[in-house]
C-alpha cells in the first residue's frame, strides 16, 4: 500500500476523532429547577480542559503522523497493521476523554480510574507511533536514511511521550487532574519540539528551493542550517 | 508540511463539523402527551435559525481557508498550528450553536451568554485567520505577492469578520437573537464579497485560459478585468 | 476552485452524512419490562425503512453529483455557493429522515408533516441540482459541450427527481408511507438510469480504450455506441 | 468513474464508521447511588469487546477493499452499486454492534436474535465483496489478470468470510458470545493472511524497485518469491 492511501484514511479517522470531541461539550438546555448558564459552564470546567487537551494531542498525533509517514518509502504489512492499532487508540480518545471529564471530580478512586483509563488509552497510540518509527528505522524503509545520532535523538523524542504518559499512569493514583495538566504539557512540549524525522523534499518543490524545504516541517525561514542531507 | 495535506485535514475537520451541526436539529418522537409536529417544529426555530446561519459561516470558512492555502507556497510550524487552532474554533462550533439555540430564548442573562459564547467562538477563528493571513504576508509564503493595496484591501476584509463578530459580543447583551442575527449577515456579506487572495493559475488549467482563472474563486466569466498579477 | 477540490470536500459531507443516517437506528438496550428484541426490531421498521431510501438516495446524489462535476471544467462563485446549498439539504437529510421514521405511523397530520418535510429537504436537494446543472450549460462550463438533443434530454432526467418530488409532497398529505415509498422508486430509478453528462475520458486513462471510457459510469464494456463525442 | 474516486468516498465511510464505533463505549457519569467507575468499566465488558471485534473487522474491510481495487481498471455502474451496497452494510456496524453489546447477556432469545444481526450484517458486507471480486474477474476489469490457480485461491479467501459468518449466524444460536469470538477469529485470519489480489506496481514506484512491489501489501522485505507477474 502506498503511503499516501495509508494517510489519507487516517486523516479521515483522525478528523472525525478530534471533531466528536466536542460532542461531549453539550450541556442541557435551560429548566425550571437549573441553575444558570454561567453556573453550569463554570461546573463543566473538566470538560473543557480534556476537550481542549485532547484536541491539542490528536492535532499533534496528526502532525507528527504526517512527518513519520512522509519519509517512508514503502508500507509494509507490519506497519499497515500497527497503524490501525494506533488508529484504534485515537478512536478511542473521545471516549477516553468523556469519561476522564465526566469522573474527574469523583471519588478518588473513580476519578484516578478515569484519568489512568485516559493516560492509557494515550500510552497505547504513543507505544504504536514508537513502534513504527524503530520498524520503518530497522527494515529500511525510510525514504532519507537518519544518521546514527538522528536516528538514536528521534527515537528518543518519539519514546519520549510514551515514558511521560506511563509516569503519568502512576501520577492519576495521586492526582487525577495533575495526570490531566501533564498531558497537556507533553502537548505543549511536541508543539515547540519537532521530531527529526526529515523526509526527501517533495517532488513538487523541486528545484533551488528544496534544501530550505528538507524539514517536515520547518520552523522558520532561517532554521534550515544543518539539514543538508535531503 | 506540503499545502495539499493540510488542506485535506482541514477540509476533512469541517465536513464533519458542518454535518454534526445537524445533530442539533433532532425532535422528540411523539408521545400521548405531545403537542403536534408542527407545533414542536414551530418552537424548535431556533435551532433551525442557528443552524442555517452556521452552516453558512462553516461554509464560508471552508471557502475561504481554501482561497487563502491556495496562494500559500510553504506551511511552516507556525500557519501550521495557528492552523490547528482555527479547527479548534471550527470544531466547538457545533456546541456553540447548540448552546445558543437551546438559551435563545432563555432568561436574558442565559440568553445573552450563550450568545456570547457562539459570537466568542467565532471570533476565536476569526482572529485565526487573519493571524494566518498577516503571517503569510509578512514571512513571504504567498506564491502570488500581493500589491500594498491588495495586501492592505484583504487585512481589512479578513479583519473586518474580527471586528463586526467583537461587536456581536456586545450586541448579545442587548439581544441575543441580534447577535445571531448579525453573524448570518456577515455570511451573506461573505457570500458575495471575496477576499482578494489571488494564487497563481493552477497548472492543472495552464494555457490561453489561465489569466482569466487567475482568481480563486471567479465571479462569473467577465469578471477578470484587473486581475492580471496572476 | 478547481473541480477535485470542491469534489472532495462534498464528498466528505456525502461520506459523514450517509453514515449518521445509522445513528437513527438505535434501540435500547434489554430491561425488565421490555418487549423482546425481535418485537422492538419489528416496531422499528419505519426506522429501517426510511434508512435504507435515504442511504440509497444519498448514494445516488454522490453519484450524480460526480458525473456532473467530473464534466465541468470550472468552477465559479455561482456553482461554489449553489453547491454549498446542496450540502446545506444533504446535511439536513439525517434529521429528515429521523423525523419522517419516528412519526410515519403518528397521528395522519403529524405523519404527512414529517413525510412532507422530508419530501422538501429532497426538492431542495433536487433543485439544486438541476441549477447547478442549468448554470453549467449555460454557461458553457462544461469540458464536452453536449448536443441540444443531449442536453434536453439530461436537463429532463435531473428535473424529473424534482418534479417526483413535488408531486411526493402532495401524496405525503394522503398517505405518508406511499410518498416513502416513492422516495425509494426514484432511487431505483436513478440506479438503472444514468445522467447522460459525458465528460471527457480522464487524462490517466488515455490511449485506445478511452472512446469507451467516455461515459461517467458505464454500463457494461459494450455499451458505448453513439458516445463518440468524447 | 476512476477507481480513486470511489476509494476516496468509500474510505471515508470507513473512517466515519469506524471512529462512530467508539461512541457506544460511552457510560454514564457518577451519581449518588451508581456503582464505582471499576464496577461499571467491568459491567460494560460486552461493549469493548463487540468494539474491538468491529474496529478490526471494518480495519480489515478497509485493507480489503484498498487491494481489491488497486488491481481494478475500471469501475463500471455493477461495482458502482454493488460497492453502495457494501458501504450500506459498512455503515449498519456500528448500529450491529451497539446491538450486540447491549443484548450479548440478555435472555437468550434475544441475544441470539442480536448476534444473528450481527453475523447478518457482516454477512451482506461479505456477499458484496465477493460479488465485486467474482464480478471484477469475470469482466476483465483487472489490470493484472490472474493466472486460473490465484483466480481460485483469491475467490476461496474472500469467500472463506461469507462462509464462516453464514456458519456463525447458526452459531449466534447456540451462544451469542461464540459467535462474536468467531468474528475476532476471521479478523485474525484476514490480518495474517492476505488476499492475492496483486496489482501491478504503482506508476509513482517505478524502476528496479518495483517488482519487490507487485504485491499490494507486503508481508516483509523479504516475501516477494514467485509473484514476478508484476
Amino acid at each position: 500500500m502506498e503511503s499516501g492511501r495509508l494517510e489519507a484514511f487516517s486523516d479521515g479517522v483522525f478528523a472525525v476523532a478530534i471533531t466528536l470531541l466536542a460532542l461531549n461539550l453539550a450541556i442541557g438546555g435551560p429548566g425550571p429547577h437549573q441553575p444558570t448558564l454561567a453556573a453550569k459552564l463554570a461546573d463543566h470546567w473538566p470538560a473543557f480542559a480534556a476537550y481542549t487537551v485532547s484536541f491539542a494531542t490528536v492535532g499533534i498525533i496528526w502532525v507528527n503522523h504526517h512527518a513519520l509517514f512522509r519519509n517512508i518509502s514503502e508500507i509494509d504489512r507490519t506497519l499497515l497493521f500497527v497503524n490501525l492499532l494506533l488508529l484504534f487508540f485515537v478512536v478511542s480518545i473521545p471516549f477516553a476523554t468523556a469519561t476522564i471529564a465526566a469522573y474527574l471530580r469523583a471519588g478518588t478512586g473513580d476519578a484516578s480510574l478515569a484519568a489512568a483509563l485516559y493516560l492509557g488509552v494515550l500510552e497505547g497510540m504513543s507505544i504504536c507511533f514508537t513502534l513504527m518509527f524503530w520498524w520503518a528505522i530497522r527494515h529500511d524503509h525510510l525514504k532519507a536514511a537518519l544518521s546514527a545520532r538522528d536516528a538514536r535523538q528521534a527515537t528518543i523524542r518519539f519514546g519520549l511521550g510514551s515514558l511521560i504518559y506511563i509516569a503519568g499512569i502512576g501520577i492519576a493514583f495521586v492526582s487525577a487532574p495533575a495526570s490531566l495538566a501533564l498531558v497537556g504539557l507533553v502537548a505543549v512540549y511536541y508543539i515547540f519540539e519537532q521530531t527529526p524525522v526529515r523526509p526527501q523534499a517533495s517532488r513538487e518543490q523541486g528545484g533551488p528551493g528544496t534544501a530550505a524545504g528538507a524539514s517536515p516541517i520547518r520552523s522558520g525561514p532561517d532554521d534550515n542550517s544543518g539539514q543538508g542531507q535531503g
